[in-house]
């Protein structure tokens, strides 16, 4: 079962100031990836898995779904997005996304963001996700890399010529990862991109995209401590269809 | 253009010694998991692009392929996989893959073996392979790895626990990559995994599977060396129908 470090006083204080969550979606780089892989929200009725403070769950209703269920395992969470969101059709509910039930064919989108990687079981989730949209349905998530999220000990190194280099071990043993983020211990699962991707396809999903976060030109310009966003990928994007 | 190094005397020698080039394809420790995601050849046109001696050419035919035709840039093993081939019904032809063409609609299965990291143009090829496809037809490849091709410096290093570990960097930085491998500047082409994938689904295939090698508990129990194969993925093996 997912750790709940969401509502750990410290983890929480740190994590609300970053940018992504102060700024919202356009405090996360990979944001304009992300909205290039989701299809048209008008009109449809949209999960939004991990809503957080429900910035995407907001902007989701102002795009024209008639409504949104934003599901988060954190009080605190659900809580700050009530709070931040006085738009009707917004529906925001504490849920554990391991446990995570929902009615048939009751969504034509099902969306998450950074947030899978803290799931004991993917497999479960997904197929949960797969009977709960319309057919032709999609399903758009981003989750740590596994290139980010496999080694014991994920910082970065130097290599011979001082460049800056992720170390990757233990990529095939999938599993809890243990690291330090905010606060100590935060619990994390890893699996491989393949685990990732062979999921969705026994689950019945179609691939769509499959993206991996690196900075554009404008974005480095702007923001040139990105630039090591080059070196290994944070983030994994797909969007897959049913 | 693809380089010539398998024509590199001192590179075809070492080579040629490989397990894989010796044994075959049961010299090769992903060659189950391909095995795998290989439809029925039986009654099939198949193409082997970087058909190196052969070997998966006659495995094909001893399975029923009605046809099939073996490509390879390298004279050396064109003459090589000509001279091991009694059987009727396979053609070897030097080709060189960033030029090739193919006509429409002539197989039902396209397989390559760590073959695509030395192409210069993906694009290229995998539009290529999808015209030669009929519908419904198979394309089952296998390629170096890009966590295993990114980096500047492609070696095992230690982590702070004297663990093996692999360096990446440059990750997001698609193109070419040189390195020793039997002989000096061998030159490969690193696209990132979500490039590879996304092609394909451009190209009109959908994916059927994405494997990435590592050993199972009975192949590291009769090989312990392959225990590093579980730090990173060397392979990357994907198959896709049209």
């Amino acid at each position: 079962m997912a750790q709940n470090i969401y509502d750990n006083p410290d983890f929480f204080t740190g994590y609300s100031q970053l940018p992504r969550q102060t700024l919202g979606l356009d405090g996360a780089p990979e944001w304009p990836v992300v909205r290039a892989m989701l299809p048209e929200l008008n009109g449809k009725r949209v999960a939004d898995l991990g809503c957080g403070f429900g910035w995407f769950s907001r902007w989701a209703k102002a795009q024209g779904a008639t409504q949104v269920l934003g599901l988060d395992l954190s009080r605190n969470m659900i809580d700050r997005a009530t709070a931040d969101t006085c738009e009707p059709g917004i529906e925001y509910r504490i849920a554990n996304l391991d446990e995570l039930e929902l009615p048939a064919s009751s969504f034509e989108m099902v969306f998450s963001s950074l947030t899978f990687h803290y799931l004991s079981d993917f497999k479960r989730l997904v197929n949960t996700v797969h009977h709960s949209l319309t057919p032709g349905g999609h399903f758009v998530f981003t989750l740590e890399h596994p290139i980010y999220m496999a080694a014991r000990h994920p910082h970065w190194i130097a290599d011979e010529d001082g460049r800056k280099t992720w170390p990757v071990n233990g990529y095939s043993v999938e599993g809890e990862r243990r690291t330090d983020w905010f606060a100590k211990g935060v619990v994390k699962y890893h699996r491989t991109l393949a685990t990732t991707l062979n999921t969705l396809i026994d689950a019945g999903f179609r691939i769509l995209r499959v993206e991996e976060f690196a900075p554009t030109a404008e974005q480095l310009r702007l923001t040139p401590t990105l630039a090591e966003e080059m070196e290994r990928p944070m983030i994994l994007m797909v969007s897959a269809q049913t």
